[in-house]
């Protein structure tokens, strides 16, 4: 009954990433068998895309695996039939990413790829284009899923359940994550560590961890004040604190930081920006130079070690997870971002929440939270989220005086002046990506 | 971190029952270790328990395991240091049963015990007492769970849940009985069958049916129209008409019988009633007489294949597996009785509900339902849950006036006056066992 | 601002009730200025309303108001640019109803106009019509309120919520008989009186009873225990008990009899259909003849007495109050039959409920109900509103499957099989009336 | 039925508040017949007590109604029978009001009496006394009702709620002195005007404005935009963005302004305490010393006109129109602090909230919201009422923990470190008022 031989199209496949990927691929190739792999670009990253293809062929080759590797910039094509469609691409590149991190630091506000004012133009360029892809999987791969990694991955995946009937899982690195660092902060194996996270994407907290059958997260708090290593590789490494990690009853994310601590991450950001005039995207341009470099070497057929510095660390395991466990109807579970309908009951029920799931052919359904979730995690939640639909909204339907709601509310942002002046120059920064504030609110604007 | 010595403390140790229990745990001893194993019963079942227990020992000594096996009628003792304590009491034995099911048919109703005026009646009996087992094991064996299998299942797990603040699942045999019947209608191997529950305790819906992968739920509805053998033992095998199956959209438990072939179903019962005298309860202690004269033979040391007419196919294999799963933090699905919580939102949060659930060390957590429920599902769940919820109090709190609306209410009686003849015939004739109605109510009434 | 010159339409203007309505206007011209007013009937009816068109221009000749009448069989004349719309036909004329009395009867079933079967079968010929005024309201008067008074005046009221944009509310004449037989219970004077009412139409309870400042709600159920007169003119006069009384916590209304007491009931309906063949549309039918045959008397300019006797006490003071204070922005209290949205938070957010609304020029708005719902009451709630919603979609859109979830759920009927029988003798017996199910269900049943 | 003769007392009695209110029970005699009338203050304010008490003497004797004054240091007495128990104290007095402004400013926050860190103080000292006063009430004056003004009155209003059995309502002016700003930007008659108003006290949307029937919501929007006058007394005047009143679809109270306009509003307090060392604590300590200045005059008889100048305009309307609508079962429209229990599905249950009501005897209660709220709305609303409900728990049990959240959640503060030491100095700060910490919290502080 079950297919075996699978389609999957990555669409974002000129990726630095890519490797991860394929390595997940071939590991698993016995119980999750690829058979066709369309990696996918468009004509600016045309050259990363076949350097990238090049190396995917040279890495399958050397595993003995028979997937056979397309690189393509038809994404129709890709799509067509496919079984799993991966969505990482990166609208407007690098280059964008940069301008997201130095407009609201001209504000006096932080600029960060995911959160903020940076996050939300992000989602501005990329919702139009994700919710082309599943128009596309309307038509020519209707039963496929699409895995969605493209960040900010919480909004992306909210607006493709809101504006598609397409099946998509939203996928990130941070939970499998949490659960690593939490391992080795407990000198525990991982496959012991069973953790339930409560939350959206990049905005969950760890409120509960069993290790071996005994509930220890109160322990892990006290371990985890003041800890370094508690974060993923792009968010600063400030400790946290005993008394309020106490007091929050639960362990706050990597992302956090940006919220509870933001004067801190601030000045730090600020500070480097200040002096050098650059961001992290810039050390991403030069770290992502010198992998292309490695990639373009004949004689490499293994995902380099250094891939792991760039901060995409487990995303090919959580990945390939999630599409073995759909695929085998294995009825495991894992943390990744779904619609809500009442599983945190405090938000709406078409927003995407980042919750344990058992999953299986039928997809990622969410399983019960236990820990009670006190107030102060439920506010921050109810705020965010609610910046999270306007965003979404704004994005779709290129509406200027929702996106304009959306950031006077963020946290990071939270003045309306401040807001419309931060807006307005995203705006014109991004107007090539941004279709859809053309008629309306950009036209408006200018 | 895990103990490696289970108590478990079986109450009701000597039902017919117990052999089914036993081979559960001499199989599963590799994953689950009990090395103290008490059987309680009260003095009137002392015979019966001293027969139950001999055969364990000879089963236990057959199988070469080093489970202890303990008689006693003293709970307090059995209850000390528990891990485990599961309850399978019937509180009256038979002689109650037997009058559940008589005096509702001389009202022209339907004499049922689990459901309907005798239902009521058993629950009633029987809260008082799982409530002073749960307050021995709060004092005695705080961290153990109760795994109850006591009908009404439904109603006494949440009599627990309201009253008292163990850790408690709720098992039945009918979802793993269902799961085998639409794997033996569907020419499917059992271990690739999937399905959704979603309702209460003797009134759950199956509303998604996966097997290999592919959701199958309308051909299996198709299939199902006027098959037999799609019920419980002890439930008449009427089929279900292919019409009305296609206008529910998913698969009626057993039990529905009751309440969509109420005419049909009293009428069968009242004509072995009116003809020979005799209910289910009749037939039934023959079947245990049969069981226990087998029992006693010295030779027996393994659980007789005569059990299996019984009507509890499938208790041991569902009570071990929970007890299992829990013990070793296996995080696999099975489907037990909990506390809703928003998990079929339109009943009440602290409403026990019987669905699809994860467990682990820390218990049973229910997966989100996914199939759209429809109001006819809805309304008859909503009703009966109400009737429940009533009945619970009542039982709980000895209260007539409660009692008097919940049989009102539930639709095997649905008329006042009706209501007041049935319910006051059900406290005269069971006044020993309902102390709780002594004060008010029943005094009142005499 | 406010227009000082109304047009209102009546659809089924021929009605008996006709001259109540009349009488309404003419005493609240001051503050609720009627100048054009339709009647409208479709040409069965013409002679009736040619009769009550005459009576009604004597009635505002002698009165001296400067109100026109206009008969007609246009509805669109009479919607195009009216203010309120008032809906108060009956499809099928009183020979329908007499089949949704009968037919019920023959399967040994309550059958009322307004419940069970016989509601269910007017709500099929109803909606279809309700809906094509609705549409046309849209058209042609999209400001208009429809006011409806047409039975069962609940699920008429949800279909038009559904399925329509138009502003509605439902107005039944309940809510205000029951606040004069309580002030006359209590020997209050009715502007002193002030009850919460919470339910839907035709099954709803009063939960509490005010009386000068004091909540006297416990005072009148100890009253109302066997009392008479605590019904409306069509439902027969059972007494409650006191016992069950207290236990509900809350005043049944006049129609729970044919819940609580259906073998009460139908003992009695039975016995006169037995006896005489007749049921209550015949003696309607006689009352009918005779107020017509008062009706053409050229010398009868004011509402006859006897129309007091025809069961529509108080429709025309219901109906008037609730629009003048609609035109007047009033503000004032009403109990009427509007969109629930959490009202009573367990009923869907889309059914009709029945309870306390501040009327002004915006509509109906739900005051929060104050009295705690026992189970006893919400049960019966959730499973009569499940019937009324799957009604209103079987009506709405002629779906087979879903009228025969409906039939079946019914507590007046409660059996797939006798619901089978009896909806498709309900279709064949009003083929003429439902279109809905010439395509799919009633072809396919032919 | 209802009492004739009325006691009443008012806690905080020496406030430069209280002629208003004697004004408002002088000119509402003939409805709402108050004979004794208790003035109630602490030691520290015996002064100001006398004086305000002989002023009410001469205003009583003057208009000759017979309201019996009493001026009494023993708040047992005054609440001992009372029918209804107004509360407008200042705990800490304008000193402590002071140092709520001046605390925050010096960490770079917004410094205000009722919201951010001031409010936050505030409302550490005021909920123990408010809940001393609601005990005493439930023992002396069980049926009594209290009637809150004291702020921040939303926090204060929960507090009660959630740890007292008593009736209260929670009264601030803000609602009708946007009523009266709307009128006069309208040009309309007050009472023409009708308001729907959504939020929680101080951070309340108008989301529905209708003047004679017609909706004129988006106009007053337009008009709204860039007009001053729209704000309290006591806060900064600073006009609303055209086009973000119309992205935000509903007219924002005064004190949004502490939110949209943040930094705004920092500036501009901050300049003032920079440049002189003060807040609007010191300005109106200069207005109350002019006032008592006023009031010490024999000849003064009468409520002067300075005290419109105050800051309280229309408190005394809105007080005794409350009172008065409840004791006369008015059953009119009045916007008040009440229980959420779902009209504001998106907040919690047991949360204030200020919302149109019905005023009658037996309390206020809401009616549903009709207007739509959007996300910028609702979550803002869920952000501030967490940071609420942290506050009443934090001041109610003495909780340092949930204190530190509730600090680091509010928008005004938004950094773990910051609350942490704003925390800590408040407790330093406020020390002689703030028992509840003595314990646990502030004593592991010292």
């Amino acid at each position: 009954m079950r297919k075996d031989r699978l389609k999957v199209a990555v669409i974002g496949g000129g990726s630095s990433y890519t490797p991860e990927l394929i390595e997940g691929f071939i590991n698993h190739y016995g119980s999750f068998p690829v058979r066709e792999l369309y990696l996918v670009d468009i004509e600016e990253g045309r050259r990363k895309l076949e350097t990238v293809g090049r190396l995917a062929e040279r890495m399958i080759a050397q595993a003995g695996v028979p997937i056979r590797v397309h690189t393509t910039l038809d994404r129709r094509e890709a799509i067509a039939g496919a079984d799993f469609v991966t969505t990482q691409m990166r609208v407007g590149m690098l280059e964008a990413r940069s301008r997201d991190e130095k407009i609201p630091l001209r504000y006096g506000l932080i600029g960060q790829e995911t959160t903020g004012a940076g996050g939300f133009a992000k989602a501005l360029r990329t919702i139009p284009v994700i919710l082309d892809i599943a128009r596309e999987m309307e038509e020519l791969a209707p039963h496929a899923y699409m895995i969605n990694f493209t960040n900010p991955a919480g909004v992306v995946t909210e607006a493709v359940l809101k504006y598609s009937g397409i099946r998509t899982v939203g996928l990130c690195n941070l939970p499998i994550g949490t659960k690593m660092q939490i391992a080795k902060l407990c000198g525990a194996d991982v496959s012991d560590v069973s953790i339930e996270m409560a939350g959206i994407n990049h905005l969950n907290w760890t409120t509960r961890i069993v290790v071996g059958g005994a509930d220890i997260t109160a322990a892990v708090l006290n371990k985890a004040a003041g800890a370094s290593g508690l974060t993923m590789k792009n968010v600063p490494d400030f400790g946290w604190d005993a008394e309020f990690l106490r007091a929050m009853g639960a362990l706050p994310c990597s992302y956090h930081r940006y919220y509870y601590m933001k004067d801190l991450v601030f000045e730090e950001m600020n500070k480097t920006f200040q002096e050098k005039g650059t961001t992290r995207a810039d050390d991403v341009k030069r770290v992502e130079n010198e992998l292309f470099e490695l990639y373009e070497d004949p004689g490499l057929a293994v995902k380099p070690p250094q891939l792991q510095q760039r901060g995409g660390a487990y995303y090919s395991e959580a990945a390939v997870n999630l599409m073995t466990s759909i695929y085998n109807d294995k009825r495991d579970l894992q943390i990744v971002n779904v619609r809500n309908d009442g599983i945190l009951p405090f938000l709406p029920a078409d927003a995407s929440v980042e919750v344990n799931c058992v999953i299986d052919s039928q997809g990622a359904h969410p399983v019960r939270i236990e820990a009670p979730i006190p107030p102060q995690i439920r506010g921050l939640l109810q705020l965010v989220k609610a910046f999270e639909e306007l965003t979404v909204k704004a994005a779709a339907e290129g509406d200027y005086a929702v996106g304009l709601q959306a950031l006077t509310l963020h946290p990071l942002v939270g003045s309306a002046k401040l807001a419309k002046q931060v807006f307005d120059e995203i705006l014109a920064a991004n107007a090539p990506y941004l279709p859809q504030f053309q008629g309306h609110g950009l036209g408006a604007k200018a």
